[in-house]
Order: structure tokens, then sequence, then C-alpha cells
């Protein structure tokens, strides 16, 4: 999909079209791997993943594998296997998060939950995760083995956080962070820093890399919970307003009630907190939200993570890679989807 | 729990109950691993995992382990972190299993899904299964990993097979064995196998306690379905006609079915292949399997698996916990709960 998409760009496309312009030939050996290792011979498993992985997402974290992997000059036949199993951690999430949020759309579709059901979605879920654990244990690397497991502990650990901070206006914006640290940027972390693992750099080339990761995923995900507030259906790939329905924490939210008055204290506290919703009830709360401004102090503090990112970057070799990694930070931020 | 159980025991104790007393300090060890490495500090994930863990289980895959490494001489303590493993693999399915199935009961208590609800028993799971591979990767064997990652892979295959045969009453007796080979032998066979191959041990002795696993885990798994009919709620820890009203195609079904006329067939189908059921459809379930033998027919068939188990046993040096694990066999298929 974005390899093809990367076919027909100027130079004026998205930095992310960019990305998968440069490195065509490893995502096509990604996209056959995926398809590869999503097989099995109960039918349904092949069915329900490819549903979901063809429905195409941004292909983010393997880019960024990828990308890392090649900036240190590392093998790429392993990074193919490693974005792979990087991908299939990403999409095992998606489909428990979307059985746990009962949602219904996703990337402009139907969610899989929705079309075969919570049960085949838990099981597939499983099934997608353990297979990436055995492309890492094919890998062969004890120290790439670490930093996934060690992931996929952080982000089980966010998802489970999130769910005590879901309908809690008591939230803080600190326990906010905490949570999209770990359920979202912790992945984009390990995605990064296995790239100068495999190609064996030394010194705290991981470690900026990793570092980069985790400042970009946060930057990612703050700008994603601002664009469920702002962001049009056709574009954002799910139903806008979702968060708000589901009564989730995050940061237009936290910091509209910072400046609430009383009669929004209790607007947030009977829609997030008692999840007691009438159909205008969205309408109004973007109201309130432009009334604070905090949709777009959402994005200065996106901004700042992504000042951070672009800090630990600047640790790595100079590289067309890495100035396309650079200007993901404000396409990121910026983007409307 | 087990161990506890084990001080207090004379010679006619069941043999499981004298493995756990054999291996007494190697269960406390693995005991206070668990305990241990089941908690974080996002204070659900210890609630709810104690909850299911403290609730106690016969623990019987990790002293398998323990068993098999033992009798090969491999490192114990080695031994304690990779039961612990197994445990956590097995505890995560569980958790998955109730989501799945609707469960209301586990172990003679509420099961976790109704207590905590379906959204944290999913990521509590999730978490259970990723610190799992955090204790492999802490042992540091990519052969124990591959183990481990093969079974967890094939443990979800088996369970979404399970989905498909769900209330399809044409399931063959072929396809009910490959799903309880996939779904609960596939991680018998991977707790056995672990321990000649901590322990080093040359030859076929890997094989061959996988074996010994494998087969014991279908005889324990055909047991298990038997007793869903058989059982009596006190003795099994859940309610006995759960895989009925599910629509769970099972020996005694499968084997009944064989044999049925025109009305049992409508019957069946009625009852497990549209789930239309009423209260008294679950005694004459019972009754028709009496009709046909269809229990004690499960058992022999679960006795054949028994014999095979004994087997490949018999290839394992001699060793007072061989000669326990041999005594397992009658006692897991003969079992009452």
């Amino acid at each position: 999909m974005t390899a093809q998409a990367g076919k027909k760009q100027s130079m004026d496309a998205n930095p992310l079209d960019r990305l998968a312009d440069l490195l065509d030939g490893d995502m096509n050996a990604v996209n056959a791997e995926i398809l590869r290792r999503m097989d099995s011979p109960v039918a349904l498993i092949p069915q329900l993943a490819s549903y979901l992985i063809a429905a195409g997402g941004k292909r983010i974290r393997p880019l960024m594998t990828l990308a890392a992997t090649s900036i240190y000059g590392g093998d790429m036949k392993r990074a193919h296997g490693l974005a792979t199993s990087v991908e299939f951690i990403h999409t095992a999430t998606l489909l428990h998060d979307d059985v746990v949020d009962e949602s219904v759309q996703r990337r402009g579709k139907d969610s899989a939950n929705i079309v075969f059901g919570n049960q085949a979605s838990v099981l597939v879920g499983d099934f997608l995760f353990s297979r990436a654990f055995q492309l890492m244990v094919d890998d062969g690397s004890l120290d790439v083995l670490k930093i996934l497991s060690d992931a996929s502990a952080i982000i089980a650990q966010g998802e489970v956080m999130q769910l005590s901070t879901t309908n809690n206006v008591a939230t803080t914006m600190g326990e906010y962070l905490e949570v999209i640290r770990a359920k979202t940027a912790a992945l984009f972390a390990a995605a990064c820093e296995v790239g100068p693992v495999v190609a064996g750099a030394e010194g705290s080339a991981a470690t900026a890399m990793a570092e980069y990761g985790l400042n970009l995923g946060i930057a990612f995900q703050i700008t994603d919970d601002a664009l469920d507030y702002s962001g049009t259906q056709g574009k954002i790939g799910k139903t806008p307003g979702d968060d708000f329905r589901e009564g989730k924490m995050t940061a237009p939210v936290i910091i509209a009630l910072m400046k609430a008055d009383e009669d929004e204290r209790k607007f947030w506290q009977r829609t997030l907190g008692e999840k007691d919703q009438q159909d205008s009830d969205f309408a109004q709360a973007q109201k309130i939200l432009k009334t604070h401004d905090a949709l777009s102090q959402s994005l200065a503090l996106a901004r700042d993570y992504g000042d951070k990112a672009r800090l630990a970057l600047a640790e790595a070799p100079d590289h067309p890679l890495r100035a396309l990694l650079d200007e993901l930070i404000p396409y990121t931020i910026e983007r409307e989807s």
C-alpha cells in the first residue's frame, strides 16, 4: 500500500510517503513477510489478520525499524523480520484495544471485533503476538528479544493503567502522559532501538534512537487524541468523538478541565465521569475545548515532545533517512488524519 | 497451596500432591517467583492476577517443568523461572478463555471476567503473557524461547480452531483431537521438554519428554471434557454443563453422535448446533451419553493416550520423580475433579 503510494509522489509528498519510497524494496519485503507469517492452516486467522492489515494503516512502526537499521548500516534482511514482528505486536494490541473499547470503526472500515466478533479478535491477537515472538526467536538476538518483550509488558501495563483513568475526571496530565508513554510510545521506542542494536552500533546509539522513538510516540498520541475532537470521519478513519463517548481522559480534556468553571466541571463530570451523554454533548465538548484553546495547547505540548525527539535524533549519523525521520516529527504533529 | 497440602500427606496421597511434596522447596521458590513477577506499579494487575493464581489450580504444568529438569539433573534455579513462565502463559490463556467463553466460574469462584470485567481480563492476560517472555529472555536460552513461543502460537491456533468447531455438530473426532492437542497438550509438552533442554540432555531426551507431556495433555483434556458431563460443581470448580451450554463439541458428544438415532441427532443439533436449550436438556444429554456409554468410551480414549505417555516416559532415566510422573498418568484420567 504505502510503497505503491510512494511511487507516484513528487518532492512535496509527505515525509512518511517519502520514507516508504526510499525504503521501497525493504517495505515490499516486509509486506511479503507479513503475509507469509500471518498465514495458518486455521483459515480464520489469515482472514481476520489480513482484513485488518490489508486495511492499510501507516506502517509507521516497521518503517522506523527499517530506517533505524539502514542509518546504522545493519543487516536489512534481519530488519525485515523484526519490522514484521513490530507490526504484529502493534496489530495484536489494536485487535485487543478494539475489543476493550467496544470500537466499531478502524481505518475507515468496520473494526474486526464487529465483523469477526470479540472472541476471534482476542484469540487472533494472541496468535499474532505469539508469532511476533517466533519471528524474534528466528532472528536469534537476545538483546532484541529483551527490547521487544520489555516493550510488550509496558504496553499491557499502559493499557491497564488507562482503564483506571477512564471516566476519572481527576486524572492529571502526569498520569495521562504516563499512560501514553506506555501504551503507545514504548513500541515506537522499541521499533527504533532495534535498528542500531541489529547494526551492532556502539555507545549511546541505541539509547538515542529509543529516545527519538519514545518522544515521537508521545507526540503522535497527543496528536491522535486532539484529532479525536477536531478530525473528520473520512480522514481519521475512525469515528470522531470515540474517546469522548468512552470517557477517555486525554490531553485536550485535561487542559480544559484545568481552566473549567463550575458549569464546565459539571459537564465533564456528567459526560466523561458518569458517561451520561446526549447527542448534543460532543458538539458542546468541542465548543468548550475551543473556548480554552485546549486543542492548540495540546499540539503545543506535542511539539515539546517533538523537540525532544529532534534533539535525540541529532546524535544519529548524517543520512537521507535521518533527514526524513526528522521531517516526520512536524508531520506527525500537524497531520489531519 | 499445593506445597502446603503436600506436607500433611501419607503414602496414599495422590501422585500430584506427592510430586509437590518431593519438589516442596522448588515449588516454594516458584510460588515466590510467581508473586514477585506478577507485581506491577499498576495495582489492578497484581490484584487480578493474584485473584486467579491464589485461587489455586493444580500447578501441574510448573510441577512438570520442575520434575523434568530435576530428572535430567538440570539447574533448578533456571527451572524456577521457566516454571513461572509456563504458569503465566497458562494463566494468560485462562483469562482470555473465560472472556471468550463468557464463563462465570473458575476454580470454584466467580471467574476474573465476572469480578474485574472483560477489559481487565484481556489486558492483564496480555501482561502475563509478556511477562512470561521477559522471564524466558532473562533465562537467556534461545532453545527454550523457541519451544515456548512455538507452543504459544499453537495454543492460539487451537483456540481459534475451537471457535469454528463450536456449535458445529459435524465436527469429527479427528478435528476435536487436533483442537485439544493444540489448545491444551502443546503447553504440557513444552513444560516437559524444557526440562531436558535446560539440563543440556543429549539425544532423544527432549523429544521423549515432549511426547510424554503431549500425550498426557491430550488425556487430561479428554478427561476434563468428560467431567463436564459427569462432575459435580463442588469438585470440578466450575459449573458442570458449561461445555454443553456453550455448544462445545467434545469427545463424549462426538461419540454419542456417531451412535445417534434420528431423534438424538435432532436433539444435539437443536441444543449444541443451534444453542436452543431448555432447563431439562442437560439432564437429557447426560442420559443419552449414558445410553451410548459415551463417557466410559471417552475415558478409554484418554487411556490410549495415557499409554503413549507411559511409553515415552520410559526413555527417561530411572528416578523417583519419573515414577511419580508415571503415576500421574492414571491419576489424570481417573480423577473426579
